[in-house]
């Protein structure tokens, strides 16, 4: 093993560091990191938030830092910027709030932004999230900037989801046309001092019931947060505990992570393959060309790329 | 060449109905019949109508068909419902009243629906205008359901775009944030005698307006439409048909369909692989197995992954 990954295994936070930004820009030498960490995985509760951008996630992910520590457990926040090619403005404001927590070794916080390269930002959050687990954080929170289907990825690769939702933005609106409401477990209306946050509850237990008609317990909990007057954190804190030992206990978080595996052992493969086209036959350079080609009628299209796969595994197996 | 490719060449219609279902459920035979066609593509205009439903783009394009065959060019229609495993109830009543044209023979109707095998609808679509092409269609239109993300994937292999709006929807705005303002070539304003035309025209104007700075000239055309009063047809065709000499003329028309021909092939060359890794080596099946030697940590993800990448290329080349 290398003085890197034994040094995140102690919890070295400069280590830590150094192992999320090596997994961050996908430099020579992450897989064997991974692999060294990943029979130290698996301890971590994972949790998701997410919700449409001014939901109040970021201070949320703040209040529950404090309940976190306030229990003894160490915990990590990883923010995800997947549409922004950089750590931008307004993800820097959110991330110098949580600063209150920044003389605290128990806390660790990073944002990740995609940086375009093949795999892209899902890929280096889930085995940022091995480093953090591996490190000994016992709570490891995935906060996403936005609600597009990058994110809705990133989100159903944690553990338990909590959807922020605020009254009277019309986003709640949008976040159940656009089926978002599938992947919350918890469904957080946040600012409930607010006007309409009574209503806005019905309607998400209203559409909550249909998916649900016939078995009410089973129903997602949903809790009326005010992070900003701290009202309601206990009690969402509690329906998260009591959910995650349902799910602990029913064996659906083994199911929800082996599934986590499998999409991610997809991807990977996939994401090889893309990569050996690459580097190997100069792929993505050479198809425009190919369509030039084929273009100019002087091959035919399915005939010549049955050709340029046979060439292409007679070539990588040799 | 086959008879069936024969037969669509000449233009035989119960012919172009079976290779559009050959090309639509991927039956054996796709292959050939589409490298059979091939040398005979490229002559038609593909146009493509996307917007919001309710935007009314099933009534445009039944008037475009009439605008096209009074000009004496034969024209089909492709109705695109990605999200749809069949072809269903709305979309069947579009359908329906599209039969003003069923004695024609210069006009074909089809609609096309996600079967769930791999390469999808968006494969078989470009497969199916080609077949469309090599019948002798001058024109052919591929009209999309909503305005998803396969959608746009679709409707960004034509060459010409039309972007319905309707005003009073508070879908045009949907539209903009979304980026769908950058698909379209000409933006047609439907329901124009409706309340609110000219707003939603100055508004699209404005947002056309940052994306040319400095250069109106080469503003996309804005044209208001009555579908049902048969409105401003006239003039929307004649800029078209402007617009279209214009990329003809400008060499843009070739760089445009070189850049779905380079499309094209990623995504076929893609989809092989993926169906070798599914025949041959049984992948997608093992995957769940693989999932869960790995969360046993019997295995380590990246070294594993690595060599099962090895042993695929080396069988596969055998």
């Amino acid at each position: 093993m290398t003085e890197l990954a034994r040094d995140i295994i102690g919890g070295k936070i400069r280590a830590i560091a150094r192992g999320i930004s090596l997994v961050e820009n996908n430099i020579k030498g992450r897989e064997e990191l991974i692999d060294a960490l990943f029979p130290h995985t698996g301890k971590a509760q994972v949790w998701g938030i997410t919700g449409p951008p001014g939901a109040g996630k970021s201070t949320l992910a703040d209040l529950l830092i404090s309940c976190e520590r306030d229990r003894g457990r160490k915990v990590a926040v990883v923010a995800v910027d997947p549409s922004s090619p950089f750590t931008g403005g307004a993800l820097l404001g959110d991330r110098l709030r949580m600063q209150s927590h920044a003389e605290d070794d128990g806390v660790f916080i990073r944002s990740m932004a995609s940086r375009g390269h093949l795999g892209g930002v899902s890929g280096a959050t889930l085995d940022a999230v091995k480093v953090l687990d591996a490190a000994g954080f016992d709570t490891i929170i995935v906060e996403t900037i936005g609600v597009g289907q990058t994110e809705v990825d990133i989100i159903e690769l944690t553990d338990l989801v909590l959807l922020v939702l605020v009254p009277g933005m019309g986003d709640e609106i949008q976040a159940m046309k656009a089926g978002v409401m599938e992947i919350g477990d918890i469904f957080v209306i946040n600012k409930s001092d607010k006007e309409g946050a009574e209503k806005l509850r019905t309607e998400v237990e209203y559409v909550l019931g249909f998916k649900y008609a016939g078995e009410k317990e089973k129903m997602n909990p949903v809790c009326l947060v005010s992070a900003k007057m701290k009202k309601g954190l206990d009690h969402l804190r509690n329906e998260m505990e009591r959910l995650y030992g349902q799910l602990e206990e029913s064996g659906e978080l083994r199911e929800k992570r082996k599934e986590r595996i499998r999409k991610e052992l997809l991807r990977i493969f996939s994401l090889k393959i893309h990569e050996l086209l690459d580097r190997k036959m100069d792929f993505y350079n050479n198809v425009g060309e190919w369509a030039e080609m084929i273009y100019n009628k002087d091959v035919k299209p399915y005939h010549f790329i049955n050709e340029r796969l046979r060439f292409f595994l007679k070539k990588e197996s040799e």
